[in-house]
């Protein structure tokens, strides 16, 4: 039995990633790096920390981000998908950076400032299952959201994602004007 | 819409009664009292920091404890159960106090140093669903801890509980050699 004791918290993961990125650093690399770097520092950084959440790491053209509460996490996929469609309306659309987002939640077992486990895990899969521009949240984070926050879930069903024993419930947040950054500001 | 920007977080709410305290009250008011003193101060308190809770108030006979992780509190429910086994067993039956113990978790809502919600509604419900000694645990902690703890769980299935619309899937926590407090410290 080892002596050490194995640190977990309860959290909520964001995680991002670029669609087509590849193509984009194909046909400009300096350029999209610049891109990411500024949509990164005037976007992401802000919104993760006005949500109370921290950047845990960067993974190639994503991040991965936690919040201690799934309200928080979702809310803050809302408004980084509302400003980077504002911050790409006025650009030609071979300009545009488009991210994917995947939020779960669960128990995390915690090593100095990174996250390990299939609550990490999950939330790294499951941006890949969305439309770009959209988010896609497991049933766990659902249950906590739901009529908590002012936007409405579309069920995507059971799916089977790469290296889980279980298919996970998943459901895709519907875009519109009712997915707007004020719903939470007001009381439960 | 208020101003105000609701707290929230996900927590690990672990709730516990005093099996038949009524009782215990009538036969003996000064020397219960002193005795669920000395279990709190001796047992409790100590217990649900050691595994990195608070207590977050005291409800008649029980207490309502926070933890960040559902890991943590469920093996702080099995090491209180364990503490209080020990402390009864020489005793005379008469003055035996035994409890139950009801773990949830949930996006909770976070005033000052109080919590409300749904997720702390359910544990307080929880207890009085379990055996005297025992520990009920919802579905949603079980997902979090199946597999990181080493205690079993007995399926009680979906129950219907005051003033809750769905029903909710219920654990027993299975007593035994197994349940001991040592298998968290060994690595995931």
């Amino acid at each position: 039995m080892a002596e050490e004791r194995v640190q977990r918290r309860l959290a909520a993961i964001l995680a991002t990633d670029v669609v087509g990125y590849s193509r984009l650093m194909e046909r400009d690399e300096a350029g999209t790096l610049a891109a990411l770097r500024e949509r990164h520092n005037s976007i992401l950084a802000p919104l993760v920390a006005q949500h109370d959440g921290r950047i845990v790491k960067f993974l190639g053209d994503g991040v991965l981000a936690e919040f201690g509460s799934a309200v928080n996490a979702v809310q803050c996929g809302i408004d980084l998908q509302a400003r980077m469609a504002a911050l790409n309306a006025p650009l030609p659309e071979t300009q545009h950076i488009v991210w994917r987002i995947g939020i779960n939640l669960g128990e995390v077992v915690v090593e100095g400032d990174d996250l390990f486990g299939d609550g990490v895990n999950v939330a790294a899969r499951l941006q890949a299952l969305v439309e770009p521009g959209g988010i896609c949240i497991s049933g766990k984070v659902r249950d906590e959201v739901d009529r908590k926050i002012g936007a409405a879930f579309d069920d995507m069903g059971e799916q089977v994602l790469k290296n889980m024993a279980s298919p996970v419930r998943l459901y895709r947040l519907r875009s519109g004007p009712s997915a707007s950054g004020a719903a939470t500001r007001s009381r439960p």
